[in-house]
């Protein structure tokens, strides 16, 4: 949804230490759905068009600053307030022109849709400042929005600070701003420090914009957009709603998921048409599925492809590279790694196909395994099309197995085989009569 | 449940294109449990012993037509509303004398002693009409039931046209309805089609009837009854609903489910008592499991029957045909298709067997795969009662293990093997020391 | 949290015959996380330091009985009330001082902080009764607490025989009791049965105690610690609570699990920090994982020790006696049994080790078995640091594979493996040029 926006920034406030998540990686890196939390900002950002990105970070988050290539970093050291981290972020921003979004890095469930609606309100006469308020199921400690008759906004004012009309309103402060950008450096440079904690609050420019002549708009979103992430428990709640976000998508544009609730998506994942999914099923990045596939239970797939009409699983592991071909099917305990599946080609059973390719209408056997990997480097295996691959044969990369050639059970396959023709390792087999039965005896008497 | 009920037809209105689904497949054909929509429907119609079954379709329908034997098919073409679709179906019901329920093929969680119900409430004096309602969370659009002083139905009133008192009535029109079969034909003709869409609408029957001075009752249901699908989300809705339906039934005869919102049942299932399910469990149609029986996470089975004591999973797929034996264990990564696993027989790891007889007692050592397909036909495998087969080994159908017999690992089982000997087919070793050291240093250097 | 409680008994009420759980284990051993039902109640008694417990039995417990040690057991028989109940356990009871609890041994989600509540208010001047008190969703049926001015209980009285003043309010009694010692014998010997049913209720300690000038005080507790369960589906709704109770301690703490409602926990589950707990994971008992270990999804562990940095399954299974190391990896299909796994090891793909130590950096090879198991010994396998084991290898036990040593892909290996040897079982492999094709075309003919 690229659009054509008025010019538009984004500063992005990711400066908290996150103590509460208990973690060694910054908060903002804690993913959703397999993207960490700052990048779905950043993306909602970019989809709006927004030309110019600021991250306002502590000092020693590094990696944040490094995840996110193209958007500028201004530092904020000390910490003291939203009005304070803003005002850092105001170097870089020299020279725009527009409208700035003020965005948290920790509330990764913002939707453009809603911040393209932000940016609007600072195109009406007067507005400088615009707000997005939310309707919490509990208002309780959340600012709340007072309004005029016009339904100009002309106060946030602090739960501990209302009276109990204003406590009253429903609509609340989500913390998230559009800034004209000519009024930017005069209003949050008008903030002051003179309360309890002694910082510097973005919520005043308002009042300092209002006291200036200015207007001061109010964009409603969805309570669960602004869900701010500061712990475990609230990273899994907005795993969750993002979760129901993306399964109902794909239902919508014609997915069966059986038991939706029990099926993982990554914020990526690609769904055909007339897909089924059987419940407990674990997308991860990269995955695109064409129509009329079946994905059975229990099947974990990243960065694969399958093609229209293959069946996948239950229990098939399709790994990074795995490409499976039109109307194959990859069956309980496979694993595909680096490796492509012909057409109608077949693997159903406790396989594990790493880097091979393998031909269309090839049938691979019960257990067979490439070997490829030495210790030391990870060599290719190539299976014709229409070969039969024993169960559990071993072929030893690099090797080839010609198109229609069939390798007997139990080989291991270190040449080149043929194509068309029959390989086979196999001992002479011996039979001890009566053995099985002395054994047993023996090892009762043993007892 | 099947009971002695008067003379009972049914109409089951099946010809909407089910757009929204976004779907190849008929909308009621899509399946809830493992059971196309409309057969949810027929089965709730049958049980309570409807004799004769008319679906009226769409053309286009015929993969409807052809999965419903024993239910006549008349065909609404143009579609000119659901009065319009009633009307199609007389010339199937010519001659039926008792009630003619009016069911639709998209509400599949109708449940049989509703119907019953609805059904007997066409035998009170005078009725002609009974209108199935239910209280929905939200009213919102639903036609309104109004009743008289007595209980009757005087009106259904859309909510488009309703007064503000009867808004506020809570029991609004669920489209399900009886209807006595001497009078269907004159109320449905008499149906007109003067209104902004130009259609002919089944509701209007009611006031006809009681312009005739006929009666018309309201039998009250479920709100979760009458869920209609439409969408894949109502879909998932109606499959959520029901599933949790089969979960309770289970439990109240005596199955444990650990977790029970994770476990997926089949509309045929049928458990034991003292049966515990772990977590992550997905029954598929035509399962059979007896008391007493453990079934571990990520199971999966589908066409099996498990008798009392034996132990399932976790990671056990059984596949069609699969009969495990009292106190017999199917452990993990383990596939059992078209195969009898004896009693107190156990294949506890990472095996397939397909076409096979395990006979009692037999251990089938880790790794074992029945090769029962050469590409062209499946072959069957027999292994006698206290077998041990070694792990890794193959067993290439068709072949008989006996009684007794041990098979070493790593054997390809090519021949009969006799009952108490040993097979072993295996190559004489090589050592060749410090090989694996020289090539470690070659490979490093070649690096 | 064993803390300096004032001297402390319990009594266990636990004689309930549980029909409705339509099972043949007795109702309060049926597990939650893993323990059985009155095994939460001992243990919540004994953390807040009671130190002498008696469980309430009926004849034919025995099982109950055994599975309790350190428990006095009464017996009560017939059953004729709760009051009766906590009367049979008095001779137990003798020539205690102090405050005696009286619990039920089908409310598994009574917490310890809760009682230590409970047992206090026994200390405040004059009380004799202190009654656990809840606010249930609906009240309904619930005995309510009456309580006067002073906050002191005055009646707790029966649904049924409320006033419409009593039945608003919204204080109910849970059962669960607390009375001091010297009390107890005259309190409980003067409950009559002169009541409908005949039975002696516990609930008439408070009107005696009032009756002779004691006092009784209320303690609130929250509605989901009482549960009581009676059935299946509340005994799956114990399940649900416990186990969203485990998983925000494990949250808190600084676990991330992707969909914490897909993940089952064990009552002694241990999650270090920064570990990440996939969708669909099932933890049995005895597990204990250290920081910064991932746990991907469709992993089963039981009884088993994760190092730090470690990466679990997807699929992959641990088995009681299973640990591993730091940095090592355990990948799909992979089944670990009494079997340590040394520091950075490797065993990746469908293998089964069980009764094996693996060396630091060893690489196990998919397909890999060790045979541990002859039909009526277990055997080990001991695998050298370093090693290297090729695919679909079979490890004969007793044997031991040498540091640094390599076993070729596909041997079965029957003896000891040198250090840095080369070891490899396979026969001369032979081609048959066409025959795959001639082989076909035969097929075909004869199809």
């Amino acid at each position: 949804m690229t659009v054509a926006t008025p010019a538009t920034a984004a500063v992005i406030l990711a400066a908290g230490k996150g103590t509460r998540m208990r973690s060694a990686l910054p908060k903002v890196l804690h993913p959703v759905a397999d993207r960490p939390m700052i990048h779905h900002v950043v993306a909602a950002a970019r989809e709006i068009g927004a030309e110019r990105l600021v991250a306002v970070l502590s000092p020693g988050l590094g990696a944040v600053a490094q995840s996110l290539p193209g958007v500028a970093v201004a530092i904020q050291d000390p910490p003291l307030g939203t009005g304070h981290a803003v005002a850092a972020a105001l170097p870089v921003l020299e020279g725009f022109a527009g409208g700035v979004l003020i965005l948290f890095g920790d509330t990764p469930l913002i939707e453009a849709a809603t911040l393209l609606r932000l940016r609007a309100a600072l195109e009406a006469p007067g507005v400088a400042v615009a707000v997005l308020g939310f309707r919490p199921a509990v208002p309780g400690a959340y600012g709340r929005l007072v309004q005029d008759g016009a339904g100009h906004l002309t106060a946030i004012v602090e739960a501990a600070e209302a009276t109990a009309g204003q406590l009253a309103i429903p609509l609340c402060n989500a913390g998230v701003m559009a800034i004209r950008a000519e009024h930017l450096a005069a209003l949050v440079g008008a903030i002051g420090n003179g309360n309890a904690k002694g910082e510097y609050y973005l919520t005043d420019v308002v009042a300092i914009a209002r006291a200036r002549g200015l207007a001061a708009a109010v964009v409603e979103g969805a309570a669960d957009e602004v869900l701010g992430v500061n712990s475990r428990l609230e990273l899994a709640e907005a795993e969750a709603i993002f979760q129901a976000r993306l399964r109902r998508r794909h239902m919508a544009a014609g997915v069966t998921f059986e038991d939706p609730a029990s099926v993982r998506l990554s914020a990526d994942t690609v769904l055909g048409r007339d897909v089924t999914v059987a419940p407990q099923v674990v997308f991860g990045p990269g995955v695109t599925v064409a129509d009329e596939v079946r994905i059975h239970a229990f099947s974990h797939l990243e960065g694969a492809a399958v093609a229209a009409g293959a069946i996948v699983g239950p229990y098939a592991r399709l790994r990074p590279g795995a490409v499976v071909g039109a109307g194959a099917h990859v069956g309980n305990f496979v694993e595909l790694k680096n490796t492509v599946l012909g057409e109608g080609a077949k693997a159903n059973h406790l396989s594990y196909l790493g880097d091979a390719t393998v031909g269309p209408g090839a049938n691979i056997g019960a257990g067979t395994i490439t070997c490829n990997y030495d210790g030391f480097t990870k060599s290719k295996t190539e299976i014709g099309a229409g070969a039969f691959i024993g169960s559990n044969s071993a072929l030893v990369a690099p090797v080839a197995v010609g198109a229609g050639a069939i390798v007997g059970a139990g080989s291991v396959v270190v040449e080149a085989v043929a194509a068309d023709a029959l390989y086979l390792e196999r001992a002479r087999p011996v039979q001890k009569p009566g053995w099985a039965a002395r054994f047993r005896a023996a090892m009762r008497k043993s007892k």
